[in-house]
């Protein structure tokens, strides 16, 4: 079967979450599962299970399982996670220090080559190795180190402009931390993260609770 | 109509999507907005819209389009957002502190109102009135401040110890950024940030672009 030609957000959000409890069923040695533990471990419908993994071929065998070690590496080469991936950061502030610091970045690919502020007292500093650069000076870091994401973790009064320069320095995805919405081209893939979204899905459940479930 | 018996978290994440998009436009002024407008805005179909508003109850007038106050004042209270919430943090580290000082938690009426840590060179600490208290006092600091919700950016080998602990002291709600899958009781809600999820979301996107879609 050929991968879709549209698919959701929320779907490929599944399709990482799979990776992940491979990689953990991997880890402990296992070497087949089936929909139904996948989604039990997932907070899925088995059904769901099969109908995303369905979109991108045909894995396993009726009645034996999916073959994890397999499985896991077609979805990391669906996710784009087959290759490393050389990540901007623009915002050397809190967020930004602890998103560099992330243990799972690296892990999973990306490498963080790049970081930039505007700030002169935090310009010069080194983040592991990575000197922190001039905001002024993106176009050309991003070009020589070959950068293709950008994870922005200004200010939301800043966040537009550094998406321009992230844009005519030839980034193509950006990770958005800034709560503001942000405008790119069409071309430009963009990923908003709203951590108060994730609070909000929170107190949703407390409000609703003992009357709506909430699933995957 | 009466609301939903099971709703997907991804419908969660456009009610809160939809909230915020009608925060701007109350903002602007414009007293109503169509589904097709409120769509495009979104980044969704306006078919979308009109199902997902239409779980929680009729709104605005055919052809006059959504009240924008009135229909993000209800949005607030299926949110659960026309209350404030107390948060506790656990992991004062760089991750916790951003969280603590990130704009909109606050604004959407969220209040950390405790800090824990196990390190003895943070405990103690005050950030912004807030002291960092010892995690060992985790159980007394959360029942004296009332506290409903927890968030964890402590390692991830921390990580299930705290949930147990806040679970233990009557936390209801838990957000955990910890890179690990926790377990806690079924009448516990958790959610888990991954911060890899939203990279692996891009990645996805730049490795299909110009064959597959991603709608949100």
């Amino acid at each position: 079967m050929s991968p879709p030609r549209h698919i959701s957000d929320s779907a490929v959000r599944r399709l990482s979450h799979y990776q992940r409890l491979l990689e953990d069923l991997e880890a402990a040695g296992v070497a087949t599962v089936s929909s139904d533990d996948l989604a039990e471990r997932g907070g899925m419908t088995s059904a769901q299970v099969r109908k995303d993994l369905s979109h991108f071929g045909s894995f396993g065998k009726r009645g034996l399982g999916y073959p994890v070690a397999e499985l896991r590496a077609r979805l990391r080469e669906i996710l784009g996670l087959d290759r490393r991936w050389r990540v901007a950061l623009v915002g050397a502030g809190r967020l930004g220090s602890a998103l560099f610091q992330y243990e799972g970045f690296r892990r999973q690919g990306f490498d963080v080559v790049a970081v930039f502020d505007v700030d002169a007292r935090k310009i010069g500093l080194r983040w592991d190795g990575v000197a922190v650069d001039d905001v002024a000076d993106l176009a050309a870091v991003v070009a020589e180190r070959e950068v293709r994401m950008g994870i922005v973790t200004t200010p939301a009064a800043a966040a537009q402009e550094v998406a321009d320069a992230l844009v005519e320095a030839g980034v193509e995805a950006i990770l958005n931390f800034a709560p503001r919405t942000l405008e790119v081209p069409a071309a430009v893939t963009l990923r908003d993260v709203n951590l108060v979204v994730e609070l909000e899905s929170l107190t949703f459940a407390l409000t609703h609770r003992g009357r709506i479930v909430t699933t995957r």
